[in-house]
C-alpha cells in the first residue's frame, strides 16, 4: 500500500468517525430532549421540565449553582404507595407473625393476637399506643446491624397482598424518572419522611439509588454500648424525633443546613416542608402527589384514612403549586405494568 | 507540499503528541506521589498513604468501594486549635460583649459581668451553669438564618488573641492536605464535633470545603414557627443532642447511616467515635493529633483543662492507632507561618 493510499484511508476513516460522533451527539441531544417519558404532557410535567431548565440555565438570574440544587421527598404515597396502609406497619405486622413461636402469650394478649390474626378491627381499636408496643418489640432492643438484617430480609420477600410484588416494586415509576432528571441536572435529592430512617434506608439505595446518608426520617434513641468488648449501636424503645408536619422543616435544617429549592409530598405531614422550601428567595419547586387513580393504585383524596390531605391540598391550589393527578398525567404507575 | 510529506507531518505530530501526553502523564504520577508535602515522612504519613493506597486499589480484598470510603474528623484540636478555649466559646464571649449595650444589667450579673471584663476566673466560677447562660443568650432565642449572620459576622472579623489572625486561620494545613488527600482518593469526609452544627456550618464550606450537609454536631431543639405569613425555624434554649464521646458514633449512625472506614480524633470526646469506626470489618483506619508543639501551637496531653486526652492516648497506643507527633510530624502547622 502506499503512503498515499494510506493517506487516504485514514482520511476516510476520520471523516466516517467524526460523521459518527456528530450523529451520536444528534442522538445524545434528542434524548436528552425527552425526560419524564412516564408523564403525560400536561402542566406537571411541564412546570417540572420549565424550572429545571431555568435554574440549570447559567448566565441567568435564575440560575442556581449545583451545591444549592438540594430536592426533597417525601417516601409513603409520594415514592410509593401506603396503602392498604403505610409498608413500615406491614413490616411490623409480618415480624410480630414472625417472632409469635417464640412469645406464646401473644396468642391471648393485644395487640399480638390482632396482629398475629390480622383482626385489622382489633389492632385499630389499640389504637397509637397499641401500635407502640408493635414497633418497639418489632423495631427496638436490638443492635442498628440486626435491625437492618431483618428489614432487608423482609423487602427481599415480602409481597404486597393486592399486587402480589415485593414492595420495592410500588415505587413510583413516574417519580423515578423524575429522581433520574433531578440528579442529572445537577441535583442531590434526599428522601424526607415520616418513616423510621433505619427501615427506609435499608432498601432506598437499591430502590431508588438515594444513600442512606440522603435519607432522613424519624428516629428512635440510640445508645453505644460495649458488648464483650465490642461496640454496638443499640435502638431503645424511645421516640427520639418525629420527622412529621412541622418535624420535616426542623430536620432538613438540622441534617442538611440548606434550604432545598425543590420538595414533593403528597398530604398534610409534607406542608410544612413545602412552604419552608417555597418560602427562601429565588425560583422554587413544590409539588404534590395526587392520588386519584383507582384502577392502577388506589384513589383517595381529602377524606384518607392515612392522615388528612386538605390542609396540602387547600394551599396547593391557593398558591399555585404543582399537584400531579396520577390518573390523567401519569402514563405508566409502576415498571412491572405489562398493560399501561 | 506532497501527501507525502503530510503524511510524514503527520506522523511526526502524533509521536510528539504522544509523547507529550507519556511525560504529562508521568508528571501526574510524579505529583500524585507526593501528598501531604506538610507530612514530614514519618510513621504517621506512611500509615495514612498506605491505608489509602490499600483500600483504593481495585481488584484486591481491601479494596473499598467508593460510596464506602467515609472519613469523620472532630473539629476542635482536630482540624483547628482549641486553645486558650474552645473557638465556640470566644464567639459566645465576644457575642456578650457586642450585646452589652442592650443589657445594662448585665454589667452587675454573672456570669455576664465576667464576660465583660474578661475575668476568666469569675467566668471559671461561675461554671457549666454560666456557660448555659452565656450559651443561651448568644446561640438561641433567634431564627437560624439570624444565628447563620452572626456567625459569619465574627469568623470574617474577630482574631486570635495569640497569632493575631482570623480563626479560620487556625486550621491545620496538614489536615488540609489530609482532607484534600482523601477527597482526591474518593473519600466523603465529615466533621463530627462536639461543637454546635449551625455554629461549624457558617464557615466549613469555606474554610475545609466541606458543605453544610457533611457537617454533624451537637444540636439545640428548633421550632417552624409562622411569623407574619412566612415560615422560620427558632433557635430554642434546650439542647437536642450532645454530640461528645458516645453520642458521636450515635450521630454518626443517624446522620451518615454507614460505618466510617477513617477517622482522626484528639481527646477522649472522640474515643467511641475511633472504636466504633475499628470494628468494622475490613481495612480501617484511626488516627489522633497529639499536641506536643510548644512553640508553633500548644502542647498539652493528659492534663489538659479543655478535656481528657488520656484514654484515647492510651488505647491508640494499646492497639497501634496512629498518634501524631505535632511538633516532629508536621512541617508546618499553619498556612500563614512564615518562617516554617
Amino acid at each position: 500500500m502506499t503512503s498515499h493510499s494510506i493517506h487516504r484511508r485514514l482520511a476516510i476513516a476520520w471523516a466516517y468517525a467524526l460523521a459518527l460522533l456528530l450523529t451520536t451527539g444528534a442522538m445524545s441531544a434528542a434524548l436528552a430532549q425527552e425526560p419524564l417519558p412516564s408523564w403525560r404532557d400536561g402542566p406537571s410535567k411541564q412546570a417540572i421540565v420549565a424550572f429545571v431548565e431555568t435554574v440549570t440555565n447559567a448566565g441567568t438570574p435564575d440560575f442556581v449553582p449545583q451545591e444549592d440544587r438540594i430536592a426533597v421527598f417525601d417516601n409513603d404515597g409520594t415514592l410509593w404507595s401506603e396503602q392498604p396502609m403505610y409498608f413500615q406497619i406491614i413490616f411490623a405486622l409480618d415480624e410480630v407473625r414472625k417472632m409469635a413461636p417464640q412469645h406464646p402469650e401473644w396468642k391471648t394478649t393485644q395487640p399480638f393476637k390482632a396482629a398475629i390474626e390480622r383482626d385489622y378491627a382489633a389492632l385499630g381499636q389499640s389504637g397509637a399506643q397499641g401500635l407502640m408496643k408493635i414497633l418497639a418489640v418489632t423495631h427496638t432492643n436490638m443492635t442498628t446491624d440486626a435491625f437492618a438484617g431483618k428489614v432487608k430480609a423482609w423487602i427481599a420477600s415480602a409481597q404486597h397482598p393486592r399486587f402480589k410484588q415485593h414492595y420495592s416494586k410500588l415505587t413510583f415509576l413516574p417519580m423515578h424518572e423524575l429522581l433520574d432528571y433531578l440528579r442529572a441536572n445537577g441535583f442531590k435529592v434526599y428522601i424526607v419522611s415520616g418513616g423510621e430512617v433505619a427501615f427506609m434506608r435499608a432498601w432506598t439505595q437499591d430502590a431508588y439509588g438515594i444513600p442512606p446518608e440522603q435519607v432522613i426520617g424519624s428516629t428512635v434513641v440510640t445508645q453505644f454500648k460495649m458488648v464483650d468488648g465490642k461496640p454496638v449501636l443499640m435502638r431503645t424503645p424511645k421516640l427520639d424525633f418525629n420527622d412529621d408536619g412541622p418535624g420535616k422543616p426542623v430536620s432538613i435544617d438540622k441534617f442538611i443546613g440548606r434550604r432545598p429549592i425543590f420538595a414533593f409530598g403528597n398530604s398534610d405531614g409534607d406542608l410544612q416542608m413545602l412552604q419552608w422550601t417555597m418560602a427562601g428567595s429565588g425560583k422554587r419547586f413544590a409539588g404534590l402527589v395526587h392520588h386519584t387513580d383507582a384502577k392502577r393504585e388506589w384513589a383517595y383524596d381529602r377524606q384518607s384514612k392515612i392522615g388528612r390531605l386538605d390542609r396540602a391540598l387547600d394551599e396547593a391550589t391557593q398558591r399555585g403549586w404543582t399537584v400531579v393527578d396520577m390518573a390523567n398525567e401519569w402514563n405508566r404507575v409502576y415498571a412491572f405494568e405489562t398493560n399501561p
